[in-house]
């Protein structure tokens, strides 16, 4: 295990600890929220708990079944009492960037469906202000996307997402624009003014979603909650 | 022709004076627009004039290539001179109701895209405030949909879009949920509310977008433009 999976591991089991002994749960995705499904499915089998699962994209739902845990249907609702999940970047007042992995559209639906949201990352994704280790992901839809991104450039250099030479294509069907626009003064308000570009399905932008960060680094897992940092 | 078509022939026919000799034109969706589009077709075949299509769905394509209009591709980037579209409801304030038709995802792509937006309508889709006649259509993407409901419930009574017992799927693959909230105070808020529910793809509100709307009544047609409101 590389020291950066073993810091990923460190966070995924302080948010196991976090847990109800029994619920359902959103499943994040990405390699640290693998390390975490990894946990649950542990406590699925080798404990009894009992647990069902709602995963954040078709890579986690694949992941989590082949682990056993069973999981709920794609449409909901659902009644989600803790998610756990990734993020890209952290800032001081706990906002996120997500969308790397470009689940961030669903990976948003399901925070938004959950009672609480425990983030898990290691040290290297904190930054004071979002903005200055990430680009912000934006998912499109296809038709018109040449024009959307022209608006898009009013925010900043944008650039369509390509994997192998080939748009990236969302799990929804959709594109995703990379934004870099330098620092983010208010992120509430970049994020509304670009779900307010008609073609913009959902920002990799999550203001005020995390209930809890659980930050990994050599020494351990600490925790950052949005109360202490007001 | 029925009296409701001879309507929709006269505000038709009050836009296609509005364009200029030549240049790219949005191609609204709906039996107004349609009306439209014959007139087009009719000033390129007969005048000789030189204008090129921007269509608003799938089946305004089909209706334009089928009368001889050429037509642009899906992703633009567009240059549009001016887009011709009916609507639902036309509030006094010129905002608008779009959507009966599940098309407004990409109708509001291509008004964003449009210098001059021209909205043509008989007098039985005005009302003093939106909200009124119509319900607000909202697309929203499938992952999730009935968790999306949910949240779209604090805002009225939603309904799933059916077709003969099948949910309606719209050009780009989403699903459409009807909101009846009754009168609405600020258009420009709950646009901006409906928005930021993770899952919202587009709302059918258009607020702001109308440069100028063309009223087509027995006696003739008269416009309505904003400067004349304010």
């Amino acid at each position: 295990m590389t020291p950066q999976d073993a810091l990923k591991q460190h966070a995924a089991v302080a948010a196991i600890r976090k847990l109800p002994l029994r619920g359902v749960i959103g499943l994040g995705t990405g390699s640290t929220a693998e390390f975490f499904i990894e946990r649950l499915a542990a406590l699925i089998q080798q404990e009894g708990r009992e647990f069902v699962g709602v995963p954040t994209s078709d890579r986690s739902r694949t992941f989590a079944q082949s682990r056993g845990i069973p999981v709920l249907d794609e449409h909901g609702p659902w009644e989600i009492d803790v998610t756990v999940d990734g993020a890209d970047e952290v800032s001081d007042n706990l906002d996120l960037i997500k969308g790397g992995g470009a689940c961030h559209l669903r990976e948003k639906i399901i925070n938004d469906a959950s009672k609480t949201n425990i983030i898990i990352v290691d040290e290297s994704k904190l930054s004071c202000h979002l903005g200055m280790r990430s680009a912000v992901p934006v998912e499109v839809v296809r038709f018109g996307h040449a024009a959307v991104a022209s608006k898009l450039r009013h925010f900043g250099e944008v650039r369509l997402r390509l994997h192998a030479g080939q748009p990236v294509v969302t799990d929804s069907g959709h594109l995703i624009y990379d934004l870099r626009g330098g620092m983010i003064a208010d992120p509430r308000v970049l994020d509304i003014a670009l779900s307010q570009i008609p073609g913009v399905v959902e920002t990799g932008l999550f203001v005020g979603r995390a209930s809890l960060v659980i930050v990994a680094s050599p020494d351990g897992a600490r925790e950052l909650s949005p109360s202490q940092r007001a």
